[in-house]
């Protein structure tokens, strides 16, 4: 099959062997894959891995080893999306790890993770993922949204971890794509949001969508002048930026809570102090319920297709990857 | 009076009239006053603050204006301890903030704190305080432990903020007065405690209070070594240097909770995408409840006294302040 490799800092593309099968696991046809900005980490260098790239993905299985014929019949021609995370017992592990035990799968100890971690991922024409990890998708619901399903599962952690409906209001800090559906689903719960971003094109689309905006020039100046300004009880920091962080404290109201969603590599100067004068609340967010987004989209509560800025061909996933690192684009996707 | 006031970052003598009282505040003479690492912040210059430090104490209601002969009554003679926060109703204004109608007034808008902003601190024969934030110290609490009711109650916030005795083991990071404190209170609330350290003769303390501990050498020696080893579910920071930031975050285990108690001034470099990663909670933590702190002081659950390293007249407040800044030195008080 034709599948892409992490080669100095650019994707690559490779002739290999389709996965093979552990008991348990399932073949999946990828239908279309998402870049995300952990791509753009991972050509960086970050997680040292040079595999196949690629964790957002919509597909369709097409081979399952190790199930009863009523469970292969059920996922056999099944369109599906997959959580990421592959743990204890799907990589063969008898005993569990203390997190699996917990129910805590995402954070298994031994985790491999769909193009991120140790297992190849979807920038390729198959895939191989544990059937616990599969997803159906609705019929009523298009390809175009499905490839959704992981980011925007990603935004409902948001919802899952917290009352959100509570607050009266959020600022959601960062305009790109992560950025715009968790505005989508903080928005869906009922809160008003503002999002604060650099791009005038990407908070025009946010105010489309029925966010406020601010545009943010330099966060030092911002900095100064939150202090005298607006802060908000909920604030969402996924600028995909290290110095990000200073600015979503400066703006987060006493007893506040600041859901950090940035997995950003680096370091950034932090005062700890007004986090304990403030008594601020902070959550680090990852992996989030691919249920509840498949839910949201067969609901059609969010229309996530206006993020899609274009959609390539597999074959030309370098073009594509370059593509996705400028500024003023949102979502690419990688059609095999 | 005799009071100190901060000058040439210093504390030096004056002599001033007794604070005068608005209505429905009481005077206090004081009984003993303790110094505090916030203390050390302010002569370094933080806050601004020009005034008279002190925020701990025990003291007598010698005066009370503007309430009824019964209230008058119930507190002229009564051992006090004060919560240091005084908010909007306090300072006269008719309409509240919009934290005090949401009843926290700790993050009231407009607060002046005791001996830390804009109003006069008990390292002094006498201060001022709204009778709203006096709580009566029982007679079978004696003044040397008293003293501790503010700092305990910050320490007591932590189990207040969260159901502390579910998680199954604590790590606390410092061994300061602070620190101890919170080991204490930790451990009362059923959670066995491992304290981290660099000054083995105040862990021999904490030891002797039934913590286990751990001598650090050298905070980045001790990310790369924590990386391999033990984490905690919940982590306090209590090291008051910002540095302790980043160990804490490394001792914190997937899904766990980090609580900061540092209000130390100054940057540290942070990574905030393990937070991301890991799904961390931190959790800003400030002053506590003052009933639950007196509380545990007259049922003798813990026994703060064994931190008192010693006590000065209030005459030599100058030379106890430097005194106090010594690495091995625990507690210090001023009498007047």
């Amino acid at each position: 099959m034709l599948a892409f490799v992490v080669r100095n800092h650019a994707l690559a593309a490779v002739r290999k062997p389709s996965p093979r099968l552990r008991r348990g696991w399932a073949l999946v046809r990828v239908r279309l894959a998402g870049i995300c900005n952990t791509d753009a980490e991972i050509l960086r260098g970050y997680h040292a891995f040079h595999g196949t790239p690629g964790h957002e993905f919509v597909g369709e299985v097409v081979d399952v080893r190790g199930a009863g014929s009523r469970e292969k019949n059920n996922w056999l021609g099944r369109r599906v999306a997959g959580e990421i995370n592959i743990a204890c017992a799907a990589l063969g592990f008898r005993r569990p790890c203390e997190f699996c035990r917990r129910r805590l799968k995402t954070h298994c100890e031994r985790r491999k993770v769909l193009g991120i971690v140790a297992h190849d991922g979807a920038f390729a024409e198959f895939l191989a993922l544990p059937i616990e990890n599969l997803h159906a998708i609705p019929n009523t619901v298009t390809d175009e949204e499905a490839v959704f399903v992981e980011p925007l599962a990603a935004a409902c952690e948001i919802v899952a971890q917290l009352r959100a409906s509570a607050f009266r209001k959020a600022a959601v800090l960062g305009d790109g794509k992560l950025a715009q559906l968790i505005a989508m689903v903080v928005a869906s719960a009922g809160v008003p949001v503002v999002m604060f971003g650099k791009h005038s094109e990407k908070l025009a689309l946010a105010r489309r969508n029925g966010s406020k905006t601010m545009l943010v020039r330099d966060n030092a100046t911002n900095l100064k002048s939150s202090a005298m300004g607006e802060r908000f009880p909920l604030v969402v920091e996924a600028t995909g930026s290290p110095r990000g962080l200073a600015f979503a404290i400066a703006l987060t109201e006493p007893r506040g809570t600041l859901v950090l969603k940035s997995t950003f590599h680096g370091t950034a100067p932090i005062e700890s102090w007004p986090l304990v004068v403030n008594e601020i609340t902070i959550l680090g967010s990852r992996c989030g319920p691919f249920a509840k987004a498949i839910a949201m989209l067969r609901a059609k509560l969010l229309d996530p297709r206006h993020l899609i800025t274009r959609t390539f061909p597999l074959s030309e996933a370098t073009k594509a990857m370059k593509f996705a690192q400028r500024k003023s684009v949102l979502k690419v996707l990688l059609k095999p």
